[in-house]
């Protein structure tokens, strides 16, 4: 695969690593920057036989087959719309729009130009999340009743992130659009979110926007998202999932706790591990951090997509349907108010009820509890579907 | 220590264990249990010279010094009254009153009354807290932003947790008034709760109260306290608490993970922990329950302010604020805002203000933030106190 | 119980907050001190009556029930010599000699004078070792096949420990001591250690004792202890069991990662925890390292005993039979072979044989394997009895 | 890269996965098995153009660049002489031979036939493996003292492993050939291995093999390597590494514990992990078997440097050596002593020293210990050189 980078940072480079590491066969051949310094390293550091300052120069290139946007929130819509004028594939990182109205352009812009659009939310294509999101399909937790995602650290690398008009928003949009789309797959793609409350607030930056949030995301079947999200926490990268199910519990550690441990006095140590705040003392490097943050199942997925003519798991589509429930988050927490998600376009189900809590024992009761006691007896708890009344019954 | 026990159930016995066990000089020289069977079982088993249905004889025994009140919640004001008018000391299981109302009621009486009263929350008691929470004291967290407790499990072993007559409610208030009063803490005990938002649901369970539920709780000087609580939680009992501040973090396990694993095919396995959900496989039993729940330095120090005549660390006071805080959590829970927390009596500060989150760099800017970067260099990303506009900067 | 205390270093401070802190009824009287500047300031710390430098006038008091001997190895002998004399309790931290010879004298005193004593072997009374012990007590492991402990630090604090005349040894003397007494303890204290293998080393440390040492003891029945110790650890203090079975494994840790953890920037962070090596990162403290380390279940069980007038869990025998196996260690570790355990006084079972590693199937074959596969199939894998040949099944 | 595959069974399918799954374009074109059944089973399943029950036909094909040999231990050799006479590229499971006579024949036959030759260790291709290795090489532990490799679990699948005429061994081949190359590469593949003491018993299954061993490697600079592997762990697969070096620790969990844990009622529940013993209960899946186990990573390596025209990380060589200590190792466990390494072929340094242990601190003294004491001051210990006293001195 073909590939035009638009930016040069951060995020882009992570995403070159991955591009040309995992495949072999895949090629960034164009690289535009805003800054030609940074176009032109980046273009010796990765072998890119073209480079640029002018975006749709970088595009509009006949090698190219498709588009990767690692760009500024605030330049991805006019990134975009250049790919489709052009009729070239595009994937685009996250979060898709500084907002839903900005997304939705994007979205009916790609499907009206018919190209090739993925969206590029890595952490739903991580290892883990992809053998846990398995279980979950198999029903080893039962039917989900909420699903948490919390990313903290101690703030973004790029200053663009700290401007509210660049970026859009603070930690909500930058870590919730990760942790809204993890729990949403676990629940289920196709359940409609409905309403949203969120607190958010500045606590420790200097800055406009909010600096740590955490929100609840209520889905049409009662199922609970939860997100966590701060730009203050201590102690590195914080990600970590968990789930609850009628039938079972998942907790993955995506970075701080992976089994790796090390204690070093600091002598000869180097770069350990994304947004460390150390390089001594009890560390814990994460093994591959490309594959275990998901990129390399991610780009598999999309040129697999690509070449099958199909649509990858994430789409911009999945990227509205976020931008959409953040746009609720932030309304949220300015009224204080569960605020509805606004869904123009849904392609889900819709009017899924919660399921029935009633559990039958027997003719006359439901059934509360069961379990085990200290001295080996079966004990039931009832409710009488009659009165109403809770009776406990010891079973031989 | 002489003490009369209300109440011969799961925690009645809990607390006999370390009531007699810790500590080598306090009795139980009373026992009062609804069934005239309990209380002569329980009697038997701990040696107590005294049993009865008639709570007030219980009480009313010139060889008790202190009471302890392990009751279904309904009963606790009843009981505190029979304190009161035979001027014994009283010491109380969680939550303190099914309401604010209740709790206000006790509060009010023990103090016309003049006797030593203790609320029993035994979580800011285990060993754990008593340690996180001295170097929270000591500043090693900086300024606490954030402070989580979360407590799930199956569901309580006995009948009248079920019955919203008798418990008051449901996990909220079972589970809940500990996480309310462990964050509390962390936050600071003069610190006034102000706000709360809360979900709650009947998610899995055939009953009237809530089986899962999340609040946020907003205090006076910005910081957050977080509950989860839940009935429907499947692997045993998740008992954790996070804490979030400028200078650091604190994670505590208290329960499922604490150093202690074990795999049994089942052979000869029996009690493992509390609300463990099974006897094979992978198990992580806790070292000793007693203590790492927080029951023996609970009672010594209510023993021991009791001998020097000083107040416990918690007290109905304290019973109160949690009480008042789950009010506003039911009631958020119902009218989906933000709910203030009543509170009549206020001992603790007031008009407390929130921290500025602006960082001095230099005449000209506040500092975003600091890093050292991938290839060595120190880069700081500022924001111009004039114009707010975001740069960065890399130093030498 | 009133406690003669010889000896206010590391060792001695963390007993005497111990033995003044848990049971409320115990009391130091008399402290011995080789300098006078130290006994004096121990008795002011913990309020002791009386202090001197002349060890038989410490333990010579009307008051003194017992003796706790905190002393470098090298004066236990003397000290108990002097208990012996006035027929005083006796108790003795670790290693009772520094050699077996001394052990056995010891030993043989105590007996002969007819006094009580206890041998203060911490890590088989912390709240895990005792709930992990119970269950393979209770079968939950099956046989026992292997026991491991490990503890290495980065080396003790007091001087005399690195003088190898007075210490006796180096790290498995000091160290070793324990591990051997917890997995001698797994694998039942009645089973007679028959052989030890060694290899030490001074790796690190400019002294002439070992700095570390990694052991295999052999037993009688065929299972085998481990012990890994050293002086030369890096990261704090690394305390951990494991035990496999043919029913099951445990896993114990006992300092390092119990459910603690702790990240600060080092703003007001201070003493965190025996042997760390950081005061800022990631640090793991421990609740409450008197419980977690053993000392406070450990003086209660002596206490106990001398009350009931039995013999406390652990008693001078248990040391002579450890300053054995530890004695055949450093002997294997020079002659570089497996050297046999000189056990003069041994009071456990003697001919123990080793269990059958033959598991019947059927009438013609043993059992080697038996698993479910993939696919759901259940597969055996067998041996012929008459001819050895391995053979697979599957069955439906 | 065109592909032979000798082998259909677990490791086989395993390679087979990776293979196909990783790189983009290797593709197995040829399978060889013992039996026809499987052959084509696995040509169908991995759709391979050729299947076969002849083995010189497998590999004899034009087609084909590189044969990967996936057979039982007994027949490595005639599979790597068939390659030598068709002058096929070879990559061979582990461990090479049965013992280092058959792997030195095998080494002296392709470097003779002067063909590509890579031995399939795939642990030393782990990415944690690959980090911490990096940081190790980085000098982040200072010099490396001690590194131990675990790998036990409840026994293989397939029936030839329990032969002991087909394996050549049990536990100590089959497992420790991974441990020692690990720990070999983290103290330095140009170290000489010089001894290796061994502990080895059939303590559980009714076979000739021993199924659980220990064993200690000692190398010309005094560092220790330590293997600890059995057959009849009962929990899973345990997987771990750990590292002692003057400057830090590592610690490593490949498959246990690596930040993804799952309670499940068993309801829905398939294939969990390798050797995972149970369906139900808390479980620890890991995210992607393949890559956590090191087999994209070695792969990748093989085929890359077979396309530079280099030498894999890993060779027959390599292999070699491995045999070459357990082969000491099995002489030890019946010898009783430490059995010296046979190393007829050795292309690492030798003479190596070990570094002194003697830590200058000034003309007079050598450092024992520096230390923070609890009320802040700085204690050091140290040794005189001239009389080898210990002394202690606390510094401001």
């Amino acid at each position: 695969m073909n590939i035009a980078m638009l930016g040069s940072g951060f995020i882009g480079r992570f995403y070159a690593d991955s591009l040309q590491g995992y495949r072999s066969r895949d090629k960034i051949v164009s690289i535009y920057s805003r800054r030609e310094e940074s176009a032109k390293k980046f273009a010796a550091d990765y072998k890119v036989a073209f480079s640029t300052t002018n975006m749709e120069e970088a595009i509009n290139r006949p090698e190219v087959e498709v588009v990767c946007i690692s760009l500024p929130n605030n330049l991805h819509e006019e990134a975009v719309m250049l790919c489709c004028k052009h009729k070239k594939a595009v994937i685009t990182t996250k979060p898709l729009g500084r907002n839903a109205a900005e997304a939705k352009r994007m979205l009916e812009a790609v499907e009206k130009a018919g190209i090739f659009n993925g969206y590029l939310e890595d952490l739903v294509y991580t290892p883990k999340f992809l053998k846990a999101h398995e279980s979950v399909k198999n029903g080893a937790l039962g039917r989900i009743l909420w699903a948490k995602s919390r990313e903290t650290h101690p703030g973004p690398h790029s200053d663009w992130f700290w401007d509210i008009e660049q970026a859009g928003g603070g930690c909500i949009l930058d870590l919730g659009c990760h942790c809204v789309e993890i729990t949403r797959t676990y629940i289920g793609k196709d359940i409609k979110p409905v309403e949203v409350m969120c607190w958010a607030d500045t606590q420790v930056k200097p800055i406009d926007a909010e600096d740590h949030a955490i929100g609840l995301v209520k889905y049409e079947n009662g199922a609970i998202g939860q997100f966590e999200v701060s730009w203050t926490f201590r102690g590195g990268l914080d990600l970590r999932d968990e789930v609850m199910g009628t039938e079972g519990t998942i907790w993955v550690n995506s970075f701080l706790r992976t089994g790796f441990e090390m204690f070093t006095t600091g002598k000869g140590a180097d770069y350990v591990a994304e947004k460390a705040e150390s390089n001594s003392g009890w560390l814990f490097p994460v093994g591959d951090e490309l594959n275990e943050l998901g990129y390399n199942h991610m780009f598999a997925d999309m040129f697999n997509a690509m070449e099958q003519g199909v649509n990858p798991k994430e789409t911009f589509y999945d990227g509205y349907v976020v931008n959409a429930i953040l746009d609720a988050a932030y309304k949220s927490a300015k009224t204080k108010q569960w605020e509805p998600v606004q869904l123009d376009i849904w392609r889900g189900r819709t009017g899924v009820t919660k399921d029935s809590h009633l559990q039958e024992y027997d003719a006359e009761n439901y059934l509360v509890k069961e379990e085990v006691t200290h001295y080996g007896a079966k004990k039931v708890i009832l409710k009488s579907k009659m009165t109403g009344k809770i009776s406990e019954k010891t079973l031989s």
